[in-house]
């Protein structure tokens, strides 16, 4: 980021020039929304955000940052003019002009936070909403204990596209501080967001009244009830004295080589482009751009109208808008640096949304250790990771991002789910086949998945890559045979994607099933493979809603582990720009269009890999009234990309060769942590003796 | 561990009672071996470790410590007599006479690293050895430079069981401080271990002679030459000022309602018996015990004789002989409890490691948070995790196992692969098939698979168990169907195994397959579904050495990625009691037998469940000359267990309810941790700045 300092009447002020990547500044935001003001009045600003740059500019710039001109600033907007027109326009921000304007037909933008917050109180005073509470068991007067969690309505055949629609999950606090969930109602209103108003509501046929069970939650005055707070955890302190090993520049940090700008917008949260490792002093390009892209929560229940449940939680709601602000010493332990967010309003004021990204490294135990057991010549040496986190809440569950850097060139995006299991209410003794679990008394947890698109912009040595599909399996000579005469023989079989057609794979436990992106173009001069980041992924469980019905047809990225196509300015979320309220009829704007007959050519190509993984979740009452974390991970790995292990040069905690072995000679102590003690000394002077 | 002060001649001394579970002591190990040596005259000592309480005595003793009678302290003996008679025999150490002895015939006991140590020098002096080494390229006088690195032979048809034998792995090292698996030689030399000798050499019909090309090295000159180490690490310091969340009495845990035995013994290294969780005030047992039993590592080459690499590295070397003395602020680091193991040597004495186990807490970041939408009353409470860990030298490979114990009652072995590969030679040019990656020139690392072997005694709840294989499905009914008219209907489909011949399962990625084992006889008051602990591994590669091939016969237990057999007292390892030198034609001592014809009963049984996990390792340069750490895990999780979530009275960092939002007062802050800063002032400054 340049530094341009600016004059203006009073005092010298200073303003930077944005990166290309950085998201758009507040200022940004704000010369958008005015221009578009002007052009066309009251409008409900749904997004303003930044268009990123194309890639072939912005090739050209980081190839020569000095002489390149920077691509322009554009601003992508999103707007509901009177009357529920969506409009997506195009801002030139250093012309301050409006270049592209589209009025959108049967397309319902994101959900924001501010249209989720308009429902509940709607709800509360709608007489058709009161009349099936009243029927739920709850009278008029307790209607301020009547909550309703807005959802997107995902797709509803009754209503189609055209009218903006939520849907209302209603639940019941006996007190303000109860949690909710644990009281669920059984019916659904429908909500116009256009008119403000609740248009129908769907309602069982098996009625299910309020119960009032005695209520659990996880805040104090409950804990209290339980016994109070265990006393017996002690506090563990991680400092780092001398400062952070991370160096931030404007949005681009540098750490152990690493090299990437963090991004952030309200769609994906973060975003990081142009990742690069310094090897040995030569930059090397890796990942053009990683991103979590889409997701999806396919519910279980078959009974109508829990098909509906199944956000895109990604593109309906956006993981930037339902960021949270995060906080020194809870979310995030350790010496930590802060990156905010902004976003605009649906009035056009800006949002800001402070610490939405934090960054810290952590130790991260041995990095490689071995001895030698002729005469105990030993080198240890310990790991650090760096870590970029978000979290964000949809409605009842958290998801907390991290995107995890190792020093040995591996990148682990892991995600950790937490938060509140959607529920719905069940009669006593009721039966409710093998859809779900009764996880406290009257509440019925559905089965559900969350499956994950991450979009691997890959940039491995370079834009021209290849992808392969790695499976381990055994020689087909049989046991006996000349070739494998004892049978031991196996071997990586690697299938080649040349279309994208091809590259439409599913998981293979049995074969440990992996998918690398070469770099045909450079071979490693020991191994003579192509120099690659191996896609290490184990939780990748196929889509459980069949083919042909709703899910499968609107989550069409999510059918397949892998698709791979070829790289195309503004292809970056696979179940479209626009998410609400499609059918899944028509592939436009998603992934399905995108790969077409699946004929294009994907080898030695700009390509992108866009990989389905997640969890199904079987409810128990173990998640409930608030579920512990369940961690998912994978990893993308360099395999014949380095020329050998590329942490050698890590400082090791200690290291004594076997010439200082014999001569009975100290070895290295270059980053013994000194700090570390025995445990309590009472503890330790137990052992074996009392 | 209870007390008995006891009174000698001169002043009063503490000594312990052991608990049952203990491993020997230094004292009982003694006697036992003068036992034996005054019965049995100048044997070698092979194993002196505790035969463990058999299971009925054992349950007795745990219900009511104070009153029923303590189980027998018993010597589990294995001696090498003149001659090579190998004798089994057990010593009554309160009696102090031997009860069993038993000569046997073609087994041949575990490799203890003295035998391993006494090889390479005999290899260095006999005339058939230099003859190869002059073949390569080695000169006489520089014999001291070659290295063996001696393994159990595996199977060799040729030699049978009756005479024990080792491989010699040869190598050079140019300096004594260079790596030799850089320079491996082409011949492999057998040892017979009772005549001290070489009896054979194999060589190959392609010769490969020593090349030298120039070392990689991690040590400081290797890495001065590349520049030298990197300075940007800055520090981590993890302390605990108000001491551990732990409590050691002898060698049993208390930490966070969980409370276990540790024990240690030669062939598995770390094992945790009595594993319970305070439920409230009721103390419910999990598991009975729980360790890695065997591992297998097949190397995928099919050149003889390279099939003869596939190590079982607990039945053949153990996991316990090979362990590492661990180093505080190096291996382990904040504040950290040891255990020293004690092991016979050869010759009668004993050899004690210090810190062979080392126990420790760290911070294991969110355990959950939720924000509500509407006013951002929040939670957010941070999880703390429990470390038991090993790390053990299998010649050129480390293994770190750890056992995590986590607040919500998951249990986590994870172990962490790193050292260095096994390398063998190659030379320039050489087309070396797809068996293996040229990481260096003229080093081939073969493919190979590590295949553990994890024991589950199960105790869930009581020891009638059942285990269930849980396979995510779609429902049968197809879409349009009343019953699945959207499609998105899904459940986990169980399948009770009744019988061992059932349980025998494969892993199923698509099917996300978990096994659940299950206490039938305690369902859970809510969801209605037995108690349970949940397997889920998700690293479970097929074995790919074939069906009736030398691996495969070996290594019955890794046919399968679960077999569950009824519980019987001494079937501890699955690959036999004595492993090294089997040919796997007979079924005898292992799981094939403990098996049989698969009809035994293990419905709402005495269970244990042996799963199968591990990785496939297809070698890259990355991973030369020594391997960052490659970890692999798995967990085992409460489901229906629990009533709620039990971990709501860990103290949140932070809380505030919907209340005090609305009051506008301080939430709970009963964890927030003061010592975590922002980054450095001038990063943090960077931010939007500059």
């Amino acid at each position: 980021m340049t530094v341009v300092p600016i004059t203006n009447g009073t005092a010298p002020k200073r303003e930077s020039v944005p990166h290309p990547f950085d998201p758009l500044t507040k200022a940004e935001i704000e010369a958008a929304i005015s221009v578009v003001s002007k052009a066309h009045g009251n409008v409900v600003f749904n997004v303003v955000s930044l268009q990123e740059p194309r890639k072939a500019e912005m090739t050209r710039w980081l190839e020569s940052p000095s002489t390149a001109p920077a691509p322009a600033r554009v601003a992508d907007v999103v707007v509901i003019a009177p009357g529920g027109k969506v409009y997506d326009g195009l801002v030139d921000l250093k012309e301050g002009k409006i270049t592209q304007w589209d009025l959108l037909d049967g397309l319902q933008p994101i959900i924001t936070m501010e249209e989720l917050q308009a429902v509940e109180h709607i709800c509360r005073t709608d007489p058709k909403v009161i009349e099936q509470c009243k029927i739920s068991g709850i009278a008029e007067e307790d209607m301020h204990k009547v909550y309703c969690d807005p959802w997107t309505i995902g797709y509803d055949e009754r209503y189609g596209s055209k009218v903006r629609l939520q849907q209302g999950l209603m639940y019941y606090r006996p007190d303000v501080d109860d949690c909710q969930y644990q009281y669920p109602l059984d019916f659904c209103p429908i909500f116009d967001a256009n008119k403000k108003e609740i248009i129908a509501i769907d309602i069982p046929k098996v009625r299910r009244p309020l119960r009032l069970e005695e209520p659990v939650n996880y805040t104090r005055p409950a804990v209290e009830k339980q016994g109070g707070y265990r006393t017996d955890l002690k506090p563990i302190h991680i400092t780092q004295p001398e400062g952070v090993s991370f160096k931030i520049t404007g949005r681009e940090i540098e750490w152990q080589n690493w090299k990437f700008h963090i991004g952030f917008n309200y769609r994906e949260g973060i975003v990081l482009n142009n990742i690069t490792y310094n090897d040995k002093g030569t930059v090397r390009p890796i990942f053009y751009r990683l991103s979590l892209v889409e997701m999806v929560v396919p519910y279980g229940h078959p009974e109508h109208p829990h098909q509906r449940k199944h956000a895109f939680d990604l593109g309906e709601y956006g993981a930037g808008y339902m960021t949270n602000s995060l906080t020194l010493g809870c979310d995030c332990k350790g010496s930590i640096h802060y990156m905010d967010a902004e976003f605009p309003t649906t009035a056009g004021t800006i949002r800001t949304i402070k610490n939405a990204i934090c960054i810290h490294e952590e130790d991260s135990g041995l990095l490689f250790k071995h001895t030698d057991f002729r005469d105990e010549s030993v080198t240890v040496t310990r790991a650090r990771k760096l870590i970029i986190q978000q979290i964000f809440t949809a409605a009842n569950y958290e998801y907390a991002v991290q995107w995890i850097f190792h020093q040995d060139g591996t990148i682990q995006p892991e995600i950790k789910l937490t938060g509140i299991l959607n529920t719905y209410s069940m009669l006593e003794g009721e039966d409710i086949g093998g859809w779900g679990t009764q996880v406290y008394p009257g509440v019925h947890a559905h089965n559900h998945q969350h499956l994950f698109s991450l979009r691997i912009d890959a940039n491995v040595d370079g834009p021209k890559n290849t992808v392969f599909m790695v499976d381990a399996v055994p020689s087909d000579a049989p046991v006996g045979s000349p070739e494998n005469f004892y049978g031991n023989a196996f071997y990586a079989k690697k299938t080649k994607f040349t279309t994208a057609k091809e590259s439409m794979t599913d998981y293979n436990g049995a074969t440990v099933r992996t998918w690398d992106i070469s770099n045909e173009n450079k071979l490693h001069p020991y191994s003579g493979k192509p120099a690659s980041y191996k896609l290490i992924s184990r939780e990748v469980p196929g889509l459980l809603p069949k083919e042909g019905g709703l899910v499968w047809k609107r989550a069409g990225f999510a059918r397949h582990a892998v698709h791979v196509t070829k790289y195309a300015d503004d292809q970056l979320w696979p179940a479209g720009r626009h998410v609400p309220q499609t059918s899944g009829d028509s592939p436009a704007g998603t992934i399905l269009e995108w790969i077409g007959d699946g004929s294009q050519n994907i080898e030695n190509e700009d390509v992108v890999l866009w990989h389905t993984f997640g969890v199904v979740h079987f409810p128990a009452p173990e998640d409930f009234p608030v579920m512990p974390v369940e961690p998912i991970t994978l990893i993308l790995k360099p395999r014949n990309f380095f020329t050998n292990n590329p942490v050698m040069d890590v400082p090791p905690s200690y290291s004594v060769t076997p010439s200082q072995v014999k001569a009975n000679a100290e070895g290295e102590r270059l980053a013994v942590d000194t700090t570390s003690t025995l445990a309590a000394p009472e503890s330790a002077a137990c052992n074996g003796c009392s």
